[in-house]
């Protein structure tokens, strides 16, 4: 019979917040309105443990996740998770049968590809953008979970523009919402991905005839922003929106600077 | 005359808690204890804007660095500053005369070389640390630090060890401490450094002989631990020796596994 | 009417040989053997750009890889590419109706999630895999493709272990292996991960329980192994199975220093 | 008296081309043309390994690292290696007496801070670039290096600017230039970061004052290239002059899309 050294004293009794696997690459099915999406998520999973347990058993946090998924593949494709956040409560669930522990986290970081229309010319283009959700449950068992999205779009600096007869300099930019907030709150991804990719001086594309392309560059001259601009347009519309805590970070890597400038904030 | 945008209300009227420049990459000089160190950080510099300001000068920003750097260059060697948070408290003293704001932070990241004698051959080996340092100027004008230090070791699994008679796996371990503390509290990055790497089953070294190898691979096997040891080990020597808010991460890269493990606490 | 300003003779005649785009983000279904496998892969497109033209249209290598993807969709599950490879082609195919060009290459790099059987439990796990696929037309019309995994495995120094009675120090690293070719040349890219996971001192498995873990372990110190022999085995067997130009790396991340080994070697 | 397993013969008798040790970090120092620079770069050194042998005796690659580093100390300043190069020179004839091999190659890869001068205010500005060197010992003892900067400027868009009454997108872009010759060629990375750096819509500064950014927004607007005329650019320079084999690849990351767009070309 083997040994659980896990099961054993420690020679420091210290309870430990978070322990569990990281940076395991998996393949995940959600069925989301209907239809089926494929993701290739990293996941995160660890659970609490106490002062008096050496170690905890890492297979079981890996046949938990092994498990949700194959649940939902059993039953083909209506059952599907519907969200992520519902994959990783049912790798809790799953959890709670197979290790003890107060506290577990779920975290499931993954890209996303949503269809857009392009300005001018109407055509599909196919947009990334690099998703996390957190589950987290607590010692009294409500569950929380947090919302992350990250998206690439543009700042057109007004100040330069002030200064120099409508000319400026324009950059990539790269903002960031994430929401925590009730596990039973209603928040789609993609409703928070329009929320960034809608307060940048203008959305980016994939894909872009000349037609678009004089569109977006028509529109960014229109719309010159600070990246501090940005932040407060995140903030504001998903304060309007989006019920839990808020925390925006955007990044632009300007074009007359070798470093980057950052806005960030939260409510 | 220039327009200054900056100047202007903006039309989100939101407070943002950090504003500035980051992933700025320059020269740094520090008189640690009378000898120079050169180093070739990475700055992140930000401030708060009140909600009727709509941006900050982020030239100032690098100003602030800039001079930091030259007022320690000017008066030489002597003058340089005495550690990276005497340069973070300098960099948001210069832009106190530059820029209004209520709070600023200074981010310090840079990777520190210590030399360190083998275990068995006695000879000198050069160790490489990624450490960061935060200083943090408070609305009421009091000035807190972060130390934050990242090292390289390992653990061996007593797990397996138990159960194969002495045969185990080991892998590389990353071990991270962060203290949040008083700016006044004197700290050593030097000595967070060797609470981590006197943590995990054995310290590692870029230059070993044969018959320091060979210390290694016995110190190794003569102290099997789990993350969760290594971090409950970190976690207690740093309350021990340090006052402040403790962190501890550790990743152990699992030479079994593709994926990694994960043991994280904090006071 | 729109400008062509990409049509104009550049200021300075120099002919470019790989002008595209890179570090595109999209979703791609291939139907390998009767399966349908969805990725979320990053593509890189290039063609070659005579020395009278200043520019390429970028739109249009966006197009070609849009139009692939849904030519498979349009007709279905048994429409979808019929590897990564003939993805590629089909791109390159689309290109040649609307850019002119003479070579033009497509390189599409995702995660391969592959199931496994524990080596004692006999238990399913999921492991990922990071592989590469390069489509290659040259200026003769003819193509040639280059297949690329990386593979997460082990090593088991022998020489600590002749030094130390059996003891000695393991840790994780990294096998990668390319073979480039003829296009018609049938390779699976499976086949080439099992080259390169069999040539470790063992291969590693996402899920591991007790049994299977001291069956790893057993194996581990029954085949010990130096970088340079992981090389020379993943090489001997790629040779002896693949036709084409074989390129061999391998990492190993030291348990016993902070830096890493390797060994590298090609056909 | 110890076991030495690198001297034994392999199971599989292939010849290695290139095994040592890599992402090694650690300090070292230059006295370029009269001023010493200290670096924190990262090295990786390996040599080949003949079929017969099984493995080499990786510490004797770190003792040749830190010998030629301490040997420029003892001789204080004016003893330290006068380039990149030359330190990776004294690196191999280190290793020459302690480790038998036919080819050898060292590269250290690094930053390097140069200051400026901004266009309009004349202030300092200090610049970061990513500089790589390689010195190459050929199985018939000649030495050959490659020299590699990597810079940060920006692309204006000639096309849109000319379809838009002058307005246009403008991004970040990144050069690099790598230079392949034999060891005598003089040529300094400063003049290859000269080459990159003016081949951009403008160069790019970490301080700019109004005045300044005026400066390079005017000078954007006045010089719009597509990522094809700044390779070409860097191209036509390189040739010009430095002896050798020449590599230039240039990515700009467009703000009106979420991918790059790349342009490489070699001689």
């Amino acid at each position: 019979m083997s040994v659980e050294t896990q099961e054993e004293k420690p020679e420091i009794m210290e309870p430990l917040h978070r322990v569990g696997i990281t940076n395991l690459r998996t393949v995940a099915r959600i069925n989301w309105k209907g239809r089926v999406y494929t993701f290739l998520p990293l996941f995160e999973v660890t659970i609490d443990v106490p002062a008096e347990k050496k170690g905890i058993h890492m297979s079981r946090l890996v046949e938990s996740i092994t498990e949700a998924m194959s649940e939902a593949v059993e039953e083909e494709v209506m059952g599907a998770h519907r969200s992520l956040e519902e994959l990783g409560r049912a790798v809790i669930r799953r959890l709670e049968g197979k290790h003890p522990h107060r506290h577990a986290e779920v975290w499931i970081r993954t890209h996303l590809i949503v269809p857009r229309e392009t300005p001018a010319s109407g055509k599909v283009s196919y947009e990334p953008y690099d998703v996390e959700v957190g589950v987290i449950k607590n010692g009294d068992g409500s569950f929380e979970k947090v919302l992350h999205v990250k998206v690439t779009g543009n700042t057109v600096c007004p100040h330069a523009m002030a200064n120099n007869d409508g000319k400026t300099h324009i950059q990539r930019a790269v903002g960031e919402l994430e929401v925590r907030t009730a596990f039973d709150e209603e928040i789609a991804l993609e409703d928070m991905i329009d929320v960034v990719e809608g307060s940048f001086s203008h959305p980016t594309y994939t894909l872009l005839k000349t037609v678009d392309e004089n569109a977006v560059v028509q529109g960014m001259f229109a719309n010159p922003k600070f990246v501090e601009d940005v932040a407060r347009e995140i903030l504001a519309k998903a304060k309007e929106r989006f019920n839990g805590r808020i925390h925006v970070r955007v990044i632009s890597n300007e074009s007359i600077h070798k470093h980057d400038v950052i806005a960030e904030t939260w409510s």
